[in-house]
């Protein structure tokens, strides 16, 4: 017969056993924690092994990532397809077991963690999103939206600032179905955290509106099952469930220790820590009757089958709404989406606007908001200047939360706001959009990044993004943050340079599934540049010819955003000295760079010099101008004026084009 | 006479025509807080105006630097080298008196400020460098450090995750002589904040081990004196004093409202505002007896004279540590360094060890602390990763703050470690060093930045620096983040290929005075490089010639890093083809750039076709290759599994190297 010990001691050896087999990896947090993962996962996780992209399943997170044996351990005991071959495999290559959880890698894992302090927002963002979407969809008698997100953590997780904001944002929100097991082991790779992690984290918790319960016996399986229906018990509250644990449990000579969180336990201790489980089959094999205690294929189809009943029930209720919610879920776009998209901007061309691109960027979320109902948009306290609200939004409230809403005012949460923006995604039913100014990109970067290695889709507004910022000074003028973002695998950086390109960048934004995207928009007014059909059309190739010269050019100039009106100042200056200069706008490089070779050499011709201008550094600009072109651009800190000047001080200006050009004519 | 309502109006009114002058800036929070910067700034602080440097003056950080037009009034009524014409040139190009304030280009301005959290962050480090000083210096008797760091700061810096970081910590260290004021006002750019900010931030504050001093009128000048002089009475915690404010307090129109946070009153509301205030002077000008109430300059002469004359009898007392204390305050190396540094760097040559770059770092650690006393080393929970302890370093713990220490634990808090390695160097005394995996350099990216701005020495030791990293995968494997760091202007990025490199990277970083360096180091192994004495000398050049060829080269191999060892196989693998290719090693291209022309032609002499070859993003290196070179590289994130699998599979070899240079040289 199996008991609850030895459920958890199915996961301590699996956990062992990867991690010896790997000679590399984290066995201290999974043989911690598995008490827990009994309680969460064999008596409460709402789940089906068979499908798990069931929309109302509960959300799982393991926000210490580098625990992934305890999930991987979980999703191959409970059924899902992650055979015993794979922990076999433990952090090799092209297993489906790397070393930290990866989403759309494994299936059952809900999130890629790792970096401490992100899945613990992650999961925020989810359980906002099962919020919203339960305000969006649920009707009286149709409560098809109705699960809980759970969320393991560790000291980590609690000392990284991410968790302060997202937390914070969570006890706002109240949002009541999220559940975090906080792993009190008093250990991090430093040591005993006591030297350098002091806080009352319940009181800390308490302070942010949660429910906390305290001092729960992290291997007391009772207790953490209790601690789950109180937890559920109540309606207004996150809770935190705050679980003293000892790492590494069940190994006799290195629980307890700092040894035990990274690094195999060796031999002679996994024999010692089996000898004292009491566990004598061999390594990677659990006996059939732990199997079967385990398996919640049964269960899991039941739950589903329930639920496939409710939805069925609510399609007849409701067909628009269950068919909306469906493709929502499925993450595909509105059937009107492409009209009406043309349409927009058909008018946007129409208007030829000399606005900011981020006033821009506000008409096209005015424009696209009715044919994009799965928007949520937001700032990071900048809603006045990012310009990210639009007529008919709905701000989610506190004194209305249950209303729901498509707008989050986030707060100064930068960081926050990009992982509760990956967590919407993940959640399903969300396209979120949310602005900083671009400075403050750096304060969410790395949740920007784990968006792109997620392959997730959302949309960032970054406005403010040059020296064009002006008397707000350095601190406030980007002069990398364009050139860096544009490094970041699989992210599209968009920088247009009037409306239309901007109009576009958003079309091109929302139509990505797979990578996100980063708007980089100017505070300041830009001119419009008239275009035909078909350089309209070629936007969305990230390059193209915008202005071109009779015959042959003798110079390219590519520019982006603010900086294609300075080239094609520069080009006229050049062509009255009788020099015949091509002016290409490039608000993608990234885009551009997958077009093909054809494409790519009849708008930069090889052999024909080119110039690059940008209001920023200049290092990325050379794999399109080589040694003998030339790049005006920036590679100092800004300086704090009025725009207009500070542009003319650091040399960001036509005339300095137009030299550049000649310097490299003359070679 | 003068009234404190009077001292605090002129504040006011100073603030208001400063912005309106500008026609831009935050005249909001200066006015909420006059009443606070007149407790302070009239009744406490101890500072020296005609001497800002004057080591033992309490320290101001203004955190909400935004309300920058508050501590520019404050420096030049209170008699600072900051003429009334500056304040008249607000946000003007080349004044004194930029957007956000900025160290080093204003009197006074301890710490450049604006991206909010970090001035906060600063503050804990001057905090922790007056206590760690302290420890040092002080004796019995002699205390000849021992200042306050006081800090304003509003709701933005509470709500970024940096604040629970930093203040974590300041917990932790018990700081007691760090004393903040919240600017408690209710109000942030979107609005009323309790739509996004709800915390209990003084039972927030409780549990991070603060002394919390609530409910004070921040417009209540005695008030605030009572709640200063309780927080000094106490020894063992930092104090948050919750000021309750009106944001634009004078304003009849607009106080209380986020119109007044960043915008001009604008003319009819300045009139109406110095009715309200019954001020009938013209704008710009204080009235003669206020501004007499406000010169600080006797009482800073006395103070300071009292300090010196304490300082006499220390150096009396205690010579050799006097005078150490002014070279540790002057930011000068020991006497030592040059000889002992030097004769280091001979053993490392000598031993020729085949290690990892993180090893050899700890090596130059260890080599160099005794030269470097003023070392003060640290790592965000990575010390057995990072290599950045040493033997004999002292740890600060909790259980003997007072005795100080050189080695700071600073938890999982890689955003709050740089902050407040920017406060030990801006408060003088200090040469912080502080690791964490490459990776999480971004999760302090923006405080990194501001160390760049500035202009001081912080050193980073990054590790774990590639694909090498194998088994974590890829949140863990950095791929564009050496790249992006370079982009950094003012911070001095190397990545060196062995033992030599990394010590002369260590030398290098140790004398840079007005720029930080982040050293990139590898996880794994590297074999050694022989270099003869010229070459051992060029290292400091950022690239030079490390195997050439017999005769002309027909390509340069440029190489960083764990790709050094590659570039010289593909060398060999070349010349038995009777390709004679040399190879260039280039731990520091921002070094490199720094040479004159000829050194750089004379290692890649112009027109020899280029290969690059670097572990990661391709994108910067192309200004060396340009368009008819190569890089080979890593465009695409990297993947979990033993490194030496992974640098295969993503094609980081030496046979790849080879292919692409007979790619490049077949044109």
């Amino acid at each position: 017969m199996t008991t609850t010990a030895s459920l958890a001691n199915a996961i301590r050896v699996l956990a062992i056993d990867g991690v010896q087999a790997a000679n590399s990896g984290h066995p201290g947090a999974p043989m911690g924690m598995a008490e827990i993962a009994v309680s969460l996962w064999n008596h409460n996780l709402k789940h089906n092994p068979a499908d798990p992209k069931w929309p109302d399943r509960d959300r799982f997170v393991l926000s210490n990532g580098h625990a992934s044996m305890l999930i991987y351990s979980l999703l191959y005991l409970t059924g899902y397809d992650l055979p015993l071959d794979e922990l076999k495999k433990f952090r090799q290559l092209h297993s489906k077991t790397p070393g930290h959880p990866e989403v759309g890698h494994t299936p059952g894992v809900e999130t890629t963690t790792g970096p401490l302090g992100q899945g613990l927002s992650n999961a925020v963002g989810m359980a906002l999103g099962e919020k919203l979407l339960a305000a969006e969809f649920n009707r009286d008698g149709h409560a098809i939206v109705d699960h809980y997100t759970y969320v393991f953590l560790g000291d980590g997780c609690l000392m990284e600032g991410i968790s302060h904001e997202a937390c914070s944002l969570a006890g706002v929100w109240k949002l009541a179905k999220l559940i975090a097991f906080y792993d009190d082991n008093g250990i991090s790779i430093d040591g005993h955290v006591e030297g350098w992690f002091a806080d009352d984290t319940p009181k800390r918790f308490e302070a942010y509106g949660w429910n906390v319960i305290r001092n729960i016996d992290g291997h007391d399986v009772e207790a953490i099952d209790r601690a789950i229906a109180a937890a559920k018990a109540q309606t207004d509250r996150p809770t935190l469930i705050c679980c003293k644990t000892t790492i590494g449990k069940g190994s006799p000579n290195k629980a307890g220790t700092h040894e035990v969180h990274g690094a195999p336990l060796g031999k002679d201790e996994i024999a010692a820590t089996r000898a004292a489980l009491g566990i004598d089959w061999p390594p990677f094999e659990i006996p059939a009757d732990i199997l079967a205690a385990w398996n919640a294929k049964a269960a899991g189809a039941k739950q589903q089958a329930a639920w496939d009943e409710r939805f069925a029930a609510y399609r007849k209720a409701y067909p628009d709404l269950a068919a909306e919610f469906e493709r929502r879920m499925r993450g595909e776009l509105t059937a009107r989406y492409a009209a009406g998209s043309a349409e927009a901007l058909k008018d946007i061309i129409d208007k030829a606007e000399v606005i900011a691109t981020r006033k821009s960027s506000q008409n096209a979320i005015q424009a696209l908001a009715p044919l994009v109902p799965e928007f949520v948009g937001g700032s990071a306290d900048l809603a006045p200047s990012n310009l990210t609200m639009w007529k008919g939004c709905r701000e989610l409230k506190p004194a209305s939360l249950n209303e729901g809403g498509n707008y989050i005012h986030y707060g100064v949460r930068e960081f926050g706001m990009a992982a509760i923006m990956n967590g919407l995604c993940l959640h399903g039913g969300f396209r979120p959009f949310g602005g900083t100014f671009l400075m403050f990109s750096e304060y969410a970067r790395n949740a920007i990044r784990m968006a792109a290695l997620m392959q997730i889709n959302p949309i960032y507004v970054f406005t403010h993004d040059s020296i064009g910022v002006g008397e707000d000074g350095p601190t406030h003028q980007p002069v990398e943050q364009t050139a860096t973002l544009r490094m970041v695998p699989n992210l599209d950086v968009w920088r247009p340079c009037d409306s239309v390109e901007t109009f576009v960048a958003w079309q091109v934004a929302i139509e990505h599934k797979t990578m996100p995207t980063a708007l980089v928009l100017t505070r300041q007014n830009l001119a419009h540049q008239a275009r035909d059909a078909a350089q309209v059309a070629a936007i969305r190739k990230g390059g193209y010819v915008l202005k071109d010269c009779a015959g042959a050019p003798k110079a390219v100039i590519i520019a982006t955003g603010s900086e294609v009106a300075l080239a094609v100042a520069a080009q006229q200056t050049l062509a009255e000295k009788g020099i015949s200069v091509r002016v290409v706008s490039m608000p993608s490089p990234f885009a551009f760079d997958a077009q093909d070779k054809a494409y790519r050499d009849a708008v930069l011709p090889p052999d024909v010099p080119r110039v690059a201008v940008e209001a920023g550094s200049t290092a990325g600009w050379y794999r399109y101008v080589g040694l003998k072109g030339a790049v005006v651009g920036i590679d100092r800190f800004g300086e704090c004026g009025p725009a207009a000047q500070v542009f003319d001080y650091l040399g960001i200006t036509a005339p300095k084009v137009v030299e550049a050009v000649e310097r490299v004519l003359a070679g």
